[in-house]
């Protein structure tokens, strides 16, 4: 419980946001937490269940004197806001993005960023298929990764201090550097979310299976999906965008695999279809060992009460 | 709370049939409960946990003056395990399977079903990624779907008390014929399942993101697809093996739509991705208010003690 930055400012106000904000009062992590979102109808939301300290009218009022920004908007108008706020910020202050693609954003952000400000991408690993500013809660950084994305040539302390401060809200950190960051998101995060909208897509597509069919008989893997495709059309929108060529990589491999699958179905080759099974089952054995899951519903966490 | 069933027989003794027979017991739904499965090891932990009121060494014993036979094997086993039973069935008894696909498994077993006995399809649609006599529970059933595909020409008598004998195991029911039954399967269980496999698969043969990392920063998506491709191997290569036709068929409608997501993305075209999301947005909000789902943590089911 020790203040780690005097004043954060929190451009956007979603899911993450609301969720650090509560996180940092839970942690006593912050001195004062300002916020903005460029919609009037969220910041009457964060006002009225008072989510911040103060909510701002514009993002330049909120980042003053603030010694840490987060750019918490969807990652392709990461540059835009940045580029407004520049001139308002607060010398020595450090600026980070939580965005889930982060060469796009460096590529956007840094260069409209003062000499004696710092910027860190920060990645932290955790969601709902819940948006806006309604759906944060303090819990949801505890144990999982926040990737820390620095610039090259970043300066130590600045990074250390991220560190500290994710830390402090809960998540496990590693530093990771931009292009290893961005394909390993687009394996275990991009690429999963786009089959999920791609099957959804399709199920509410067949014409010999009516949408209310589709909708009463979804079972656990279905349901799965449509869980996965609810979350936020924007904020995916623009990770595909900017995390192209991950994502163009890792879709020809997810093809050709599901291809070698089709085929063995078709030839009716059961050997090879419970060998893959099998394999991805260990592969899930893996994971539960690693801690990333428990068998505890919702992955043993739930909703907590702020 | 009463008897439909004076003795009902469970053939295989895995998730299903486990959580068939506490639900039975919760239920008062069966005078006795008789059970089966091939392995040694099975059988000593049914007599155990006290799963079943007499685990017989032989599938023949099993059966015996039973009203009711549930054949709870993988799919392609049920022909096999049909003709070896077929000799010893009661006159008068109804037998069900309770697999996934049904117009393979009519055709498999129903030349073996005697005269005096009825054959019913049934698929309750639940489940969890665990599997075996230990992995049951109860409440498995409860407000779940169970699809009754009775083949043509079954008289109304048996259909409807295994509608009721469901009903008491907690399941809502509807009946539906083979061949529609296993498309509307496949859409909404099936290709998912499949898909979950291939994307666990191809994460797992990424070179330049090490398995390690694959396990550690796995987040959501990827464990939703984890969790659904450790279900088991031999039950769901029989599932593909078995419904080849919809298979393929759905494959190819999934390939073709990820291709146009996949070209959107390489083109940039933000606005075809930002609709395409926000319509199977939408798709999820049906599933919820067709209250198939909730939000609270695993669709509101916890497993509960017996």
């Amino acid at each position: 419980m020790s203040v780690i930055y005097n004043k954060v400012a929190l451009i956007g106000l979603g899911l993450i946001a609301s969720s650090m904000f509560w996180a940092m009062k839970r942690g006593g992590v912050a001195g004062t937490v300002s916020g903005y979102a460029r919609s009037e109808a969220t910041r009457d939301t964060a006002r009225r269940i008072g989510l911040c300290d103060t909510v701002c009218d514009s993002a330049e009022e909120a980042v003053q004197d603030a010694d840490l920004v987060v750019l918490a908007v969807p990652v392709g108008a990461m540059g835009a806001v940045a580029k407004s706020i520049a001139p308002h910020l607060k010398p020595g202050a450090t600026v980070i993005d939580v965005g889930s693609v982060k060469r796009t954003v460096i590529a956007d952000v840094l260069p409209h960023i003062p000499e004696n400000v710092h910027f860190v991408g920060a990645h932290p690993m955790a969601g709902t298929e819940h948006s806006g500013p309604e759906a944060g809660f303090a819990t949801l950084f505890d144990n999982r990764w926040c990737l820390i994305v620095p610039p090259e040539d970043t300066p130590e302390d600045p990074i250390a201090r991220q560190e500290d401060y994710w830390r402090a809200l809960g998540a496990d950190i590693e530093r990771m550097d931009p292009e290893h960051h961005d394909i390993v998101c687009a394996v275990v995060s991009h690429i999963p979310h786009l089959i999920a909208y791609t099957m959804v897509g399709v199920a509410d597509d067949m014409r010999r299976v009516t949408d209310q069919e589709v909708i009463k008989f979804s079972a656990a893997g279905f349901r799965d999906f449509t869980r996965i495709a609810a979350s936020d059309p924007t904020m995916w929108r623009d990770v595909f965008l900017t995390n192209k060529d991950a994502t163009i990589e890792i879709l020809g491999r997810f093809t050709e695999e599901l291809m070698a699958l089709q085929r063995a179905i078709r030839t009716g080759d059961g050997e090879q279809l419970h060998a893959y099974f099998t394999h991805t089952r260990a592969i899930r054995r893996g994971i539960l060992e690693a801690g990333q899951d428990t068998d505890a519903p919702d992955f043993g966490r739930a909703k907590v009460e702020r």
